[in-house]
């Protein structure tokens, strides 16, 4: 229940206010070396406190590796790792303890398990994705040498009203999302989003969005059929990730509108390739890659905790009011694209490794 | 690969031309009386040629049950069940061993296998929802002991340009759902849609769609959090079934454009229940059922095999075009419903397994 | 639960006196040519009736494959297969419904499920390993072209007080086993060993054993640590069999008496390849093929089934006694050989899978 | 692969001389109260270097929980849990390096690996066990709420010639196993266990022997056919453990030797219960518990590191001889009667789990 993959399989643990957080990687190929500084940067993107827009929190993240390297490279043993928690201030959740705070896990959870960690969201919260990130990483490493030449490239392609053109999904690279706060690689839109983002801390609301996600480069022929298909594992990884709401891929719900003479992709040969003249099936057919390019969308709601007074219920059954204190993110996918990059890595790395 | 499910798993099998295609369901709990006329229904609903607005194809699809059952009640053994193949004519896809068709599977399958049943489609016919419908039928069955009062509702909330209005989702049930061939509960649009496949038949194209499903009565407390969310398995599940395009709950996509104190669900005691005044949510919060009602949507590509000429490539490599013969099905979504249907009540009651 | 492997799984189904028994086989490879009559010889192998020494059912055994083929190839989609069941005398076993039978699984799974096949042992019949042999011979084709040289080769070597010399374990030969109807390759134990079954039956009483099982030329490097190690993955597809006592390899118990200084396989370079020049470990070390022959043994309890009046209780809770009717197979090792080998092929063809 | 269990499900992780070993205990029940003082008790039993006749590494073995736990009750996330490795001195097995040690893991591993964490054993060091006992104890917690009364009673039964009498396997009780540093109940063969560990160590050798395992007060019912037989989970999880070379249960081997009349449990009531009058079952019928006491057997090899100078390879393929240096530990019997329990107390959680 909280594994994901086949072969490769990553288990992960950890609450917002706990001692630690962490995750094992198991499956993992031999022989790669790991590079500390590129997981660092990894982390790093997914970590609040980095920039303007995002939540006051300040997470050190700093990962410390427990097994499975030797001298820095892989050995094919499970590869555990921990992130400690260093900025606990679980008094600061102490009124959350006796109630449940609208459109989060509390009321959920409890019915499930009859307790609930009320510490900062507990299992529920945003901060269970830094372990995908360090998973992320290491996938991303390893798919640098099993499959060279792969990009994975997320970003952040609507905030509330602000969306970009998906004509030019692929355009984009990885080093125009980090230019700026919101991950978002249109110049024009970036710093719209970032106002409204800074305008909504001051009305202590929040709004949605949605992260695009493209891979270039990826071969042919990855993928299983039919429960295990390479477009339903990446929607259950997605839909995963805290707070989303939708997964599309290709032209997704805008497919439901098309007839088939427009959405279908006449293929060419060209260079010696069977290539695909348009891309409006995202690159997977029928379960597996079709070598064309993937591409696919996440939609993410807006943040529930906000500062405004809502109407609530407590635990013992009365109705009462809650508006979150202190500083909150208004919105989370800025911080969801790099997850979005993980999860596709350890997805892609997992499913070519039961492809070969 | 081809099993879903987790406690409760359905293994399928069968291609569009082989000699049978089927299922094993595996973990279905003991003593439950199997309704064989409940079954048929829930196949025949499946089954193309009832309708006008389906496919040619006459399928008997009489389900022989193998294993598993004695005197018709379930033993907690595996149940086994095979549907022959009646009526095919391989000879019909003679042409299309040696080519690829546009936007099918044919291109993926062979990079990832070497070698592809071109005979229908062969494992990636839509043929192969049938066994979810058997297993799906028998899902419902077990609820009803089960989870008594759980209603799972499908039904055709969009073709090409027509949408019925999400505010209504949750008026819409199962015999209204029944009283057209297109399986829109919205009497107006009904024979619009039906209108449309007639035209898109003569004009030997297709078109896309949406189906959308509703689940009232579930109880709160069912999923599983991090990577086994109720939500998660959904789209997974969905995003198996051939066409699909995309997945979304409560307010999916359109959750990107809200603001916080517009999607956030504000809860009352109602009842004596926990109670959330509105269902932006869909009914699920951190992976765990919250008591709501389900609501969520898929969304189809139009059918890909159109009878008008395009553009393609052979397995040797020369360009070429397809244009397919015979009667086809140009929109896959009134058959997708009962699919639908299927998926959720195999998830559902998987789920509801492991969160005892 | 009815599923065996990780990457190659097998799923099999049926009881002895319903429809049919059968088995899906998923994960495996696509590209194998089946050889149908290599497979009913494997089928006929296990099959009762074909011998002096075993039970008198006939059983035709006549496998239909229904899916996963292309003309005889394996096309990487799922191998169903169902052997019908063709001398169902369910009335012979009518005053078995209320009652359970000594050191049968009557009663644990009437406690399990509620409910119980009583039709000539449902699913606890030893019926339910034909199954197994199909799908085992299937993956020997696999493994004759994916590991070539591997050569399994299961034989009787204990019945009752006569055993073989476990220091000849390696000389015997598949050929050698099929010579008699006991399947054991010592030409003088075999006639002792037939006789004693002979008397057996008379006596209305049977008699327990032991297979072993040799595979030479298994490469090293095949197998998984911690859990998933080769010798585990063995011991618990043995103890699946009906009757299955307990599984050693190597030397086994024999172990527990040993001193290191006498157990240790001293390496040695031999024609440039690491070589243990002795093999007490059997072939595996930390759950990792070796490179040496893989050597193991299963032992197994008499058939619970005899005619002798034996102390039994009924349903509703009445002392009472019960005697077989009919001819019953006094000794289930011989029809266990081929289902020892089957199992190993699988085993190994998914190790090596998941290995690679 | 480090992975076992099905809904309660334990991926441990770690090698002797990297920084960490631990485990992750996931689908563990919620509002459990974790007693550290029985951890602690449990993880003591395991440690070395508490008793005379065990290795002289010093470990501490104190376990941190990281996660799943609010003020020590389980909260039905992952219990992820940390040993600290105190005792590294890796310069010790420096000149291991570049050989590779007969009978131990070193070749097979680096096969399949290409690298190899020579380190003290690295992940195939006994000291990968840790964690079991960790969520073995876990495991018994959770069952003297779920399932009250089950006793689990593991004991040395054999070391080297010395052996316990069968027939008294159910006397045996807990705190008659903890009276001796072999974990021998029988008060004369205790003392010469003993001392036959003592002269080995002098001797700069090691012997093999068996531990034995009840379980008393088991409910009949619990157990999964027919790949998922309670004994075959039993048996891979034991085969799991170092240097075990051989499973049985009930008869186990000398039911080979026996006849049916002999080995078959005559049924009676007795109190109003199913009752068998004898036990040659092992208290497993058809994979599911039949109510009887559980009772099992497993074979453990002799230590294969000995001081004594041994044949065999260097990495580059050079003849070269090796002895170890220091104390080591001649016998890992004693050690591994935790360990036993443990797996026996995680299987049996799991499978009641999933027979619910």
């Amino acid at each position: 229940m909280n594994t994901i993959g086949h072969i490769l399989t990553l288990t992960t643990f950890g609450e917002s206010h706990g001692p630690a957080i962490g995750g094992v990687l198991d499956g993992f190929p031999s022989g790669i070396e790991v590079d500390a500084e590129f997981i660092r940067t990894c982390m790093q993107r997914r970590r609040p406190g980095q920039s303007t827009v995002t939540t006051g929190r300040q997470e050190k993240d700093e990962v410390e590796f427990l097994s499975g390297l030797l001298d820095g490279v892989s050995t094919g043993a499970p590869i555990a790792f921990i992130i400690r928690n260093s900025d606990q201030h679980s008094s600061d959740y102490d009124e959350l303890k006796d109630l449940f705070r609208p459109s989060h896990a509390d009321y959920a959870w409890e019915q499930r398990y009859g307790i609930r960690d009320w510490r900062g969201g507990g299992r529920s919260s945003a901060r269970v994705t830094a372990p995908i990130c360090v998973a992320g990483a290491m996938a991303q490493l390893a798919m640098r040498k099993l499959l060279p030449g792969v990009e994975i490239t997320a970003f952040t392609s609507q905030i509330g009203p602000y969306s970009t053109n998906p004509a030019k999904d692929m355009e984009y690279t990885a080093s125009m999302v980090e230019t700026n706060a919101v991950r978002c690689p249109d110049e024009e839109l970036a710093p719209q989003m970032e106002a409204l983002i800074h305008d909504l801390r001051k009305e202590q609301d929040s709004v949605g969005g949605c992260v695009t996600c493209t891979v270039k480069g990826l071969p042919a022929g990855i993928g299983n059929p039919v429960f295990d298909k390479l477009e339903a594992t990446l929607a259950a990884a997605m839909l995963g990730i805290n707070a989303a709401k939708g997964f599309e891929y290709g032209d997704g719900f805008a497919s439901a509108s098309q007839r088939g003479s427009e959405h279908n992709d006449a293929l060419r040969m060209q260079n010696g390739q069977v290539t695909a003249l348009t891309n409006h099936s995202g690159g997977i057919q029928g379960g597996i890659s079709n070598g064309q390019p993937l591409r696919f969308r996440v939609a993410f709601k807006p943040t529930p905790t906000i500062g405004r007074e809502q109407l609530t219920v407590t635990r013992s059954g009365q109705d009462t009011t809650v508006a979150a204190k202190g500083r909150h993110d208004p919105c989370v996918v800025p911080r969801a694209v790099p997850v979005v990059e993980s999860l596709t890595a350890l997805v892609l790395l997992d499913q070519y490794l039961s492809s070969k």
